[in-house]
């Protein structure tokens, strides 16, 4: 690319470009990828732990039973096969869900953005929590809504915050949540929450998007009931396959009343005509014997023993007045330090330490958060955690000798 | 799905979505499938002529191989080894690339709905051909744009009718062509008009958008020259896999100059993350030897047999009066029947016999082409379309009895 020539399009792009920027976790993939940096950052699933060679039957018997439908075009909502584990799926977390209210997406993130399509106009308001899910900041934002943000604490979203909004006269388009180990707070919604924000909602006629990636990764006690199965009618539902499968096979899903669902799919048809019969059909027969689950079993105990490390390492190298939460399932540990850090600005001294992690920022639409940070115990191994966080701890340190020297 | 509620979300949708409707072509899938219906509506490769034992070989290398890269998440932009293997197979059309300028996308529809995304405010002009390519005509609404629609001859697109536009006063976002085997008028844009096309759009300084799925399946002549090779800065050129490998693996591509190609990678993450790694390296490998090349010439061979049993059969069974194209190469077939036929309405009674075709409409924005039928000759063998055309010419005899006794 010629990097020193004026760009020709300037004058002509989309208002809504003007919002969009390489995100903060995106540029730290390049940096993640040096093998002698532990990366506290991505977010990817440990799918070294994957039975590969069942990989390679499941898609052997996929080609030679139905290449002629794995090679072609299919319908817009996706695979009925597919449709129907993905409903059986979700009854493992006890939510009943028939097949023709499912729509097959790239990836949960797809849903995001066609959902961002079918209800927001410039300017609409649309409930978030401080902190979100920064896809689901950057899916929405393409839309130009105004963020409206709601506070988590331990047990999920403050509803009341939410209530209080609704009086101001906040009045969204939807209230978007991820109730279950959620990204980046690692906190899970409580079952009082769940239904007050139910109630609420549904009073006040305001759709849920319920984001549930993490769902089925749980390390201990027991399933809280989705928002879905609490009130099916008001909820939109989003699950995938990214972390209890492959991200690689890009299968997510939405669940969503017929009104709704009718326009994802014709949102979906011309976004990208269809998904990919091959990874739909795929996913389908790898979901379709007790393999999975030997596999889900296996990947839950390791990103158990990870959170383990990695809550240990902080309670070894990271300063007293840090606070952090404790999630108990999902990928990521959010931690909150004295009001003087910038972890955005320390960054790149972290990266020349070789560790990485993912600003606060990147997670508030508003901008705030600058003394938090997400890290990522998905991935690496517990060693590299703890030597991970050990340099964190020790930069965090200098940084604090360093302030406390300037300002005093 | 509830059919008798009412949607309780009826007054939230975005403005956008009343322009989305289900296509005609959409609506027909359901029929085509019908193993008595005689299809000639959808455009799906035949892929029952894809080498399956070597498609799973490849498959079986890529998961033995890069089994931890091809179930992971993936870079934005699309894996660099297909982005250079892409960048060669522009070459078949002498068409020079750099890797970096490619973005890969979920089949060239995708490409289009990030097109309209970073270019598009509603009431932005576009040009297209009229008649124009269902998908993109569908991709691009949602972004809410006006429509100026140029006429089509044999030669391709008109490019004196698109200079008067312009001076009228019509200023696009872009001009939005499919020059190879046009889609579903089945013409090839001259090589005198591409000249035209492209210096009359530089000089007014509009980007083109150059759709080219079809470039490849060249019956008989030449190759034109692509309008990306003959202006590269001011060209965003669209490609897919779909038509010489499969539309099952969901991958196409984008090329664009440096400024625009950074916004539809930012656009393409927050719509999906990421494209699905496991097929991007199933292309990349199937390419990556020369067996494609005997497939897509055997493809290139057989399509040319369809394409000719189907102008025998019109010439034998449509009526004197009617005109169509004869294509050099790609899919289609584009009949103009006398100005009294109402191809959809007569729909239903071509089902009936057992015959289906794409009815004009769907290929206009403005609703306009009720005479004409996009023909697809792409998939039936050849006395199935001989039969399919033989069954509609006799509809078309007796709409045309019918309509010289009522107006008689």
């Amino acid at each position: 690319m010629a990097e020193f020539t004026v760009d020709p399009y300037v004058d002509r792009y989309a208002r809504r470009t003007s919002g969009m920027s390489a995100s903060e976790v995106r540029a730290l993939f390049s940096v993640a990828s040096r093998p002698d940096v532990v990366s506290l950052a991505g977010g990817m699933p440990y799918v070294q732990a994957l039975p590969i060679d069942h990989v390679l039957e499941v898609v052997e018997s996929v080609l030679a039973g139905r290449a002629d439908v794995a090679l072609q075009y299919g319908g817009g909502q996706g695979s009925a096969s597919l449709r129907e584990r993905l409903a059986m799926l979700m009854g493992e977390e006890s939510t009943e869900v028939d097949p023709d209210d499912v729509l097959v997406t790239t990836g949960a993130q797809q849903a995001l953005d066609l959902i961002g399509k079918v209800l927001l106009d410039p300017g609409d308001e649309i409930v978030v929590e401080a902190p979100s899910y920064v896809g689901a900041l950057s899916a929405f934002s393409a839309y130009e809504p105004r963020f409206v943000q709601i506070e988590l604490d331990e047990d999920g979203m403050i509803v009341e915050r939410l209530e209080e909004a609704l009086l101001r006269g906040v009045r969204p388009k939807f209230v978007y949540t991820v109730p279950n180990f959620h990204n980046p707070a690692g906190v899970t919604m409580s079952h009082a929450r769940r239904e007050q924000l139910v109630a609420l909602c549904r009073e006040a006629r305001i759709p849920i998007v319920e984001d549930n990636p993490y769902g089925l990764l749980r390390f201990e006690g027991d399933h809280r009931p989705t928002l879905r199965s609490l009130d099916p009618s008001n909820v939109i539902y989003l699950g995938t396959v990214s972390k209890v499968f492959s991200p690689g096979v890009r299968v997510g899903w939405a669940v969503a009343e017929a009104g709704v669902l009718q326009r994802l799919i014709l949102a979906k048809e011309a976004a990208d005509l269809c998904g990919s019969n091959l990874t739909m059909l795929v996913t389908e027969r790898y979901l379709s014997d007790e393999a999975w689950r030997s596999n889900l079993t296996q990947l839950v105990d390791t990103y158990r023993s990870r959170r383990d490390a990695m809550l240990m390492a902080l309670l070894e190298h990271f300063p007293a007045d840090a606070r952090w939460t404790r999630p108990a399932g999902g990928f990521y540990v959010w931690v909150t330090l004295p009001a003087y850090f910038d972890t955005r600005s320390m960054l790149a001294a972290a990266v020349e330490r070789r560790v990485a992690y993912v600003p606060g920022t990147a997670f508030y639409a508003d901008g705030s958060g600058k003394e938090r940070m997400r890290l990522a115990y998905c991935y690496p191994p517990e060693e590299r955690i703890e030597e991970g966080v050990r340099r964190l701890g020790e930069l965090l340190r200098d940084e604090e000798t360093l302030f406390r020297a300037l300002s005093g």
